[in-house]
């Protein structure tokens, strides 16, 4: 066995299928399903070490050029064929393979070997179209994926050869496209005579694009194919591809040579792909598709319609279409591999196979990926089958997809007109008709009529618009923009930044720009107020007219696994929810509190927002303080309710974070309604609006500083808060409300404000027949805050961290805004990933570690939490849990991921410190 | 001599004059005098420390006591009279002396040790008057201080009693206020037998209000007396006013017992206050003010005209008023002791005497207090006549008061009306008339009529009308808005945040709520367009009509000193400059290169600003190109000029920064004459400024953002620049252009721009016949982008720090909005100082200090340079230069401060390298 090169077949694999990182994950399924004595066709792969030798150096050393020739040899002997052998022709494929999958990046050629007499000898042993369909085939994709030459000359000559052949059974095929030309006119119905012409069309090109003629000598070829594998690993969609998943550069890619077998090689060859369990359920069957006559490629090219595998299986098909019941013995086979293979590899597989003449062949084995559905039920099932301990089936499932299983979903099988595709940014289906503003929104559903508010941007004044709608669709904004965060914290399935849509509120139009596949503009497609559209939130859709829905349900498996996460978790999962119909979801779906309750939310109804303008407007101390007392009576009442859901568990309670720039119209038309409404000057109030204006107010009077400039607002809430309390204590209830101070950045502000708090609670606490207990907490959300955490955390009992808000500071991003651009930072993989989805480890993650380590210096007994959209992310609950941080907050309707992904940090914690490095 | 108690008289002192933190301040002047044989009344100094004791356990420990007790008979012997002896009474004073000078926190008390019987035996010996005169004064103060009643019920006391005596000769005193009073019958004319009846009355008082007598036991009050002075270094004045100057509370403050002497003895007495040299001017002569028969604090009172010290001196009074002319053999004592004091301590000094009976007596002697003006003199002065070094020179002259030296100032003669104040935000007087509009301001300047431009705020739209303007007002925004930066970039007056003032644009008038002194709202005054009004934008203060101003010259002196300063400076100092006359001031006040050039304010000319929205509106390629072709031209005018003007200095040019969202109009009008003007349609313009709309564009699509997204924006800008600096060479200049660029987040992000480029570089160096030089550098304004500098640092060629921006993002404030809250937070003391002034070293400052490491050790060669506020001010420079920065970059008016700051912070980095305590 050489250094580099790894020959498989005969019962026995050279390379080790455990060395995924030398053979890549194509070499290992190939090696490990000789050894296991499956039916591989034999072949070799050249170890990714090569690879990188060659791209450092742009030749292959010659050793490795030796130990090719030796495997070559080796597997001319075990298919008693040759490679260019014109009487026992050795056709191979040559594909790449690294270590992790990454689908359709890099470059694969087939039917390797061909040459002008080496065709003429297979088609005398086969067929002469099977010869000459193989040789075309093998010079385009040779002469552009190995010779480097554009595709497109060759696809005009095949549209030609198939116009030709149409035009010869009377149809005029010049005026199909290639899809259509292909439909019309399949592969299976080019002559074999148009075959050779092509064939000799395409080298025409070969020669007038390269000056050379296309190598004859398949020694040539397979160099020149191997090469070509290995330079694919830096073509730019692979570059981008592993910016984008963390994939290093110097992984490189293997090769793999491997003899080819043909499923079109008659009436009794086929060829198929197979998941051992049912991907999309996650059923306990055989599952699949396949054609007879066929090559790999086309089942998945969509031109024949594939048939299932299974007798019983469910599609259209009729049953004695079935591999089951045309090839029995091929079918048995592959069950009985598939089992083999899910036993060997502990988990569903994704399998390719050919049959050549009756004989089956194996060509490739993966872990196959599933629906969230699926995962689920496989997870559990092969938990209760003991494939794998419970910890196993924890880890199988993909907590982000949770989330999407427990909303209701477009039907996979209805008719869809795609208009456009934005951000899927609150997972759900719905439909309704399109309305542009808040009022109509409000209006029709009134009326009970369904309605997708579909605005340019929103603002906090749509709060009732989003609230009235059964879906909210944005032109801007990110996932955590003002229209996605509080559709996902009601529940809302949500599309925001689609950029296709332009919304026009003067005609109450919205205009979508619409591209064909090729990226040409197309008409454009204008819809009014009250048109029906579906949203699908979860991928991003906009479709027209109402797609049907199904409901799914949270199953019994789903609640086992959730079981199963909880027993070794040890980060809590609480809830965002600002009223008690969020707490009660929250409740139902498993939170453990509250980590965030949104006071400013609150004000956005119209009898606190009516006082709470009164007592900013008020022109005097009476007037303002009649004004706090009228939100103290409805903040008093929104708390206990929120707390009574609640119980026993924590709620921790924003105080008012409003910039006070929002809170008075700027229009002339509403703040006069609003002045008559107040029984003020107009022109009064339009001069405050004026002066509470802010150009950022992002970054402006709000949070903490509102506590010092407005203390009696704030002691207004707090006493709403406390008060709440007390009278729950004395119904019995042991609440346990937390006060988090927004906007903290320095540690006398925050001794100012808990002594406001500590001054309210006294007076409280005298008037109350029960002590109240409370925790007082920063919210570190500054960069300033998190630097100077040490100085902050003794004044507290704990830290909620505001990472959606820490990213905006830190990044200089405003989630409102930041749509404009970031989708051009994803797209370049300037960052690798969208940071208002998953922590920016580099950057933020930084402040949040340092705020951590010297939060807890300073004060050893000080509670961590986090709370926004990094709270129900996967990989960023594991940068919290590896902090070791007290609880995760996210929204209701993600806290059955959270609770997985907590129990999966928490594995892998544990893994790493018993040093199991493979849980 | 004790541990803690310092007797001081006789010719010898206890304490050690170097040990302030012991002794304070004013008791180290008072052991130095008395160590230097000076005429000072003896006493002794209560140490520090035993304040610190106090204030832990609220007793004075039983051996301090005991040593101040033996201090006291000493004194009593050294002054031949005994506390509480009415035959022969000795008065002393009790007050406070911290470390450093406190002026006004702390508590004093005079004439302790009077009760009726020691009242009965002063007058014997002195006069009825003297004698209760001091006791109802010791009475009152005693009461307020060590008692802690009220001040109110003993001053309307005396008013009545002086009411009385204006009554008695005829007048109605009862109509009058508290000052009027005190200016009809001042103290020397209330009659003995009134002085009686107020101190029993203010004895009265003093038992209602403690339920007990006044002591009568001058031991009593005595320890009354001290343990007060000692409580005063927690009063909440003196709390806040260590929080501002980061004076530990620790320090704690000294209390001194001193003999009383009488200025008030007789026309043979008097008392007055003397400096050294004329601390308005530097001149070399003694300077001061004495009252004849008066007590030290009636100099100051303000109820009687002091009268000058030397025969000579400026001012109205008469020759024969002077001390010179009226005590000449006291005038020459004085003279002999000032010169004395100067030689001795090195410095200016600043000295309190009384004269009883014709002999002198030092009260006090400090550092003294000086004008801009004056303490460039008295450094230069002092350094030639050999009595300090030249660094030492150029350590005594604070940095941040150049900048006014070299601005036109108010004739301080002159009569004002204050109409409000706000903050100082570029210094400078300037007069004109209140304009609302910046089109209003353009149109009258155009006329010749000086303009003040007054805003609630202002917008880059108004850089025409500021620049118009001889000063600019605004109702908000802080010391670096919008407003207060462009105004200080073009050397114009402005007053920022004044929030008295409410500007009303619909009736082009701006209201000011006036406050009496009391803090009473009074009648509002209304300003209509047209009304002149006068700004001082050193003091923030707005007066009305036109104040005369006094242009200061740039004098010898400052020359010399800066030349002493450059000697010694290891920081370069460089200057922000925008344009071709900027460039020329900042080179004539010896700047060193422009450390920013901001390239968006060039787009706001009329010309440009047309050329950018139509790139920007431009339906095709073909009308991009063309407007940014006439972009480059113009860009390209635009550079030639400024690296002309810079020479072979380096230009450090930020590549465009501005917010897409600031570029179109939103209004409809606006919209509607921008589209008209283009030949585009309103509905058209109007969508793209909405889509352009951001919420918060301080954090939006700008920057090298723009340069991902937009990069033909970009590279026009490069091209500029570099055809620029290649016409220049041609010439023979040997320019340095650095481009910066702006909101860098990422090393991929960075990459890409410098791609853009160096290829561009590439393109035009084929076309030039020279070789052109450039840098490329990253803006370090984003939090993320100082905790990734060790990402972006090998990338680049420099740093450039923008710390206001960096101050925005990691403490949450806007420059524009902050002035709503800031105040309130320096007030309380929450932030020491304003982060937009000086640097905060606790937050942004450790982020600066993390790039600072990380760029270095990264890439070795590094260049760091910082531009913005931070760059001209003192405290900040010091943390630059500790820091190892290469260059500092101001406004050009602060360029020579920042010289010599710099030149300080090199003296006091060689001081602590060479373990120089004393430089």
């Amino acid at each position: 066995m050489g250094e580099s090169v790894f020959f498989f077949g005969e019962g026995r694999a050279e390379g080790d299928p455990k060395r995924r990182d030398v053979l890549g994950g194509k070499g290992a399924g190939l090696a490990e399903m000789t050894s296991l004595a499956l039916p591989v066709p034999p072949g070799f792969t050249i170890g990714t070490g090569v690879c990188n030798a060659y791209l450092r150096t742009r030749s292959t050393p010659d050793p490795v050029r030796g130990e090719v020739a030796a495997a070559l040899a080796r597997l001319e002997r075990s298919t008693a064929a040759r490679l260019g052998d014109a009487a026992a022709p050795l056709l191979v494929s040559v594909r790449s393979g690294s270590r992790v999958s990454m689908p359709g990046m890099m470059d694969t050629i087939l039917d390797l070997g061909l040459n002008d007499a080496v065709a003429e000898g297979l088609a005398g042993k086969t067929s002469a179209h099977l010869a000459f369909d193989a040789y075309r085939r093998f010079v385009s994709m040779h002469a552009t994926i190995a010779l480097g030459l554009p595709r497109e000359p060759f696809d005009r000559a095949l549209d030609q050869a198939r116009a030709r052949v149409a035009a010869a059974r009377g149809l005029d095929g010049t005026r199909w496209n290639t899809q259509e030309l292909k439909r019309m006119v399949p592969d299976s119905d080019l002559p074999a005579q148009e075959l050779v012409a092509l064939v000799a069309t395409f080298k025409a090109i070969v020669k007038k694009g390269t000056g050379s003629d296309f190598p004859s000598d398949p020694q040539v070829q397979l160099w020149q194919a191997i090469e070509a594998v290995f330079r694919s690993w830096e073509n730019h969609r692979a570059v981008v591809y592993r910016r984008m998943h963390d994939i290093p550069d110097d992984w490189g890619t293997a090769c793999n040579v491997q003899a080819m077998v043909f499923g079109n090689l008659g009436p009794n060859s086929a060829t198929g792909v197979a998941f051992t369990r049912d991907p999309s359920t996650g059923e306990r069957r055989l599952y699949g598709e396949w054609l007879p006559e066929a090559q790999g490629e086309d089942v998945v090219a969509g031109i024949r319609t594939p048939l299932p595998l299974r007798a019983g299986a469910r599609g259209g098909a009729r049953p004695d279409e079935s591999l089951e019941a045309r090839m029995p013995e091929a079918y048995r086979e592959l069950d009985r591999i598939a089992a083999t293979l899910e036993r060997h590899f502990r988990d569903v597989q994704d399998l390719e196979f050919t049959i050549e003449d009756g004989k089956l062949f194996m060509l490739q084995c993966r872990t196959a990926k599933r629906t969230a559905r699926a995962a689920v039920r496989i997870a559990v099932d092969m938990a209760r089958e003991g494939v794998i301990s419970r910890d196993e089936a924890v880890l199988r499932v993909d907590p982000a997809g949770l989330e999407q299983l427990l909303r209701p979903t477009l039907d996979p099988q209805a008719p869809k007109k795609l208009l456009a595709r934005g951000l899927g940014a609150s997972p759900g289906a719905a439909s309704g008709h399109a309305v542009f503003t808040s009022e109509e929104a409000e209006q029709r559903a009134a009326r009970g009529t369904p309605v997708i508010l579909v605005r340019a941007e929103t603002s906090p004044e749509d709060i009732r618009g989003i609230d009235a709608a059964r879906g909210v669709l944005t032109a801007r904004g990110g996932m955590t923009s003002h229209g996605a965060v509080v559709a996902r914290g009601m529940g809302k399935p949500c599309v925001a930044g689609v950029s296709a849509i332009a919304v026009s509120y003067e005609s109450q139009t919205m205009t979508i720009a619409v591209q064909d596949q090729t990226g040409r503009a197309g008409e454009p497609i204008t819809l009014h107020t009250g048109d029906v559209i579906t949203l699908d939130g979860a991928s991003g859709c906009v479709y027209e007219g109402a797609v049907p829905t199904v409901s799914a349900e949270l199953s019994g498996d789903l609640g086992e696994l959730m079981a199963w996460a909880d027993v070794g978790r040890t980060l809590r999962v609480r809830a965002n929810a600002d009223t008690a119909l969020d707490a009660r979801v929250a409740r139902a779906f498993g939170a453990e509190g509250i980590g965030l309750c949104r006071t400013e939310h609150m004000f956005f109804e119209e009898k606190r927002l009516r006082a709470l303008r009164e007592a900013i407007l008020a022109d005097d101390a009476r007037g303002r303080v009649k004004a706090l007392a009228t939100l103290l009576e409805l903040q008093r009442e929104d708390f206990v309710a929120v707390l009574r859901e609640m119980g026993a568990l924590p709620v921790a309670i924003r105080l008012l974070d409003l910039p006070l720039s929002e809170l008075l119209p700027t229009e002339p038309q509403p703040l006069q309604a609003l002045a008559r409404s107040l029984g003020m000057q107009a022109s009064k109030v339009a001069q405050r609006s004026r002066e509470l204006h802010e150009k950022n107010p992002a970054t402006g009077h709000r949070g903490a500083r509102l506590a010092v400039t407005f203390p009696a607002l704030y002691a207004m809430q707090v006493r709403a808060i406390l008060e709440a309390a007390a009278t729950l204590r004395e119904e019995g209830l042991d609440v346990q409300p937390e006060m988090v101070i927004p906007r903290a950045m320095a540690g006398a502000e925050l001794d100012r404000v808990r002594a406001l708090i500590e001054g309210v609670a006294g007076e409280v606490a005298r008037a109350a027949r029960v002590p109240v207990a409370f925790s007082v907490g920063a919210r570190i959300e500054l960069p300033r805050a998190a630097l100077l955490a040490g100085h902050l955390a003794p004044g507290v009992d704990f830290f909620s961290f505001g990472t959606d808000e820490l990213t905006e500071a830190t990044m200089g991003l405003s989630r409102d805004d930041a749509g404009r651009f970031l989708p051009a930072y994803l797209e370049a993989a300037i960052l690798p990933r969208d940071p208002f989805v998953s922590i920016d480890r580099d950057g933020v993650g930084v402040l949040v570690t340092t705020a951590t380590e010297h939060g807890r210096t300073a004060h050893p007994g000080l509670k961590l939490g986090v709370s926004g959209a990094h709270g129900g992310d996967p990989a960023s609950i594991d940068f919290f849990q590896r902090l070791g941080f007290d609880y995760v907050s996210s929204s209701p309707l993600r806290v059955p991921g959270a609770r997985l992904a907590a129990a999966q940090a928490a594995l892998r914690a544990r893994g790493r410190e018993g040093g199991h490095g493979s849980v």
